[in-house]
């Protein structure tokens, strides 16, 4: 059966502390919605705020929604804004940092890097 | 290397026949950009088109970015508005509407769907 929900509705995990600020991470579409492969999370990064400065097997492929930042990825550090698209490969080392206004961008793993 | 593109600066493929009426699909992250396990398209239905009522052995998990419309699935007929998720299962029959603004959305198939 075909699930619709908005993302507003999702309860947010907050990530704030050593390695990230200002975070809100949803997941939308995972394991407990029925997703057999990939899993849709949305994210909020409030004004000035980071994820963490981190790598892992798995890739991200991103679509960003609203405001602008940076990806900074394997010492570039890459304007991002609404209607881009970034795609960062297994194992290399990237940290998405929000501008002034904050950024939101929907954010795919495989369920393997849930 | 992470990849950042605009999905304007993508070029649609306009699909409009028999099944389908004004809808632009542009491949964002796919095989061809490296990704190994599944691919980010971005739809656009212009107003009150529509892609094909149709049934497949893979999921779509999709993020709605602009306007509105109706999900057809299964005999029910959702409206589907920005903000919103939706999953569709494997198997499941689906349908998306735009509604008079058009609509646009990020739509994710595994790589065995290309």
């Amino acid at each position: 059966m075909a699930l619709v929900g908005n993302h507003r509705d999702v309860e947010p995990e907050i990530i704030d502390g050593k390695d990230a600020r200002d975070v809100e991470k949803r997941v939308l579409i995972g394991p407990a919605q029925g997703a057999p492969n990939y899993v849709m999370r949305h994210f909020r990064i409030n004004s000035r705020g980071y994820t963490p400065d981190h790598s892992h097997p798995w890739e991200h492929e991103v679509y960003v929604l609203k405001g602008d930042g940076f990806l900074n990825s394997e010492g570039r550090s890459i304007p991002i804004k609404s209607g881009d698209y970034v795609f960062v490969p297994a194992g290399e080392r990237h940290q998405f940092l929000a501008g002034d206004e904050g950024i939101e961008f929907i954010c795919v793993i495989p369920k393997y890097g849930q």
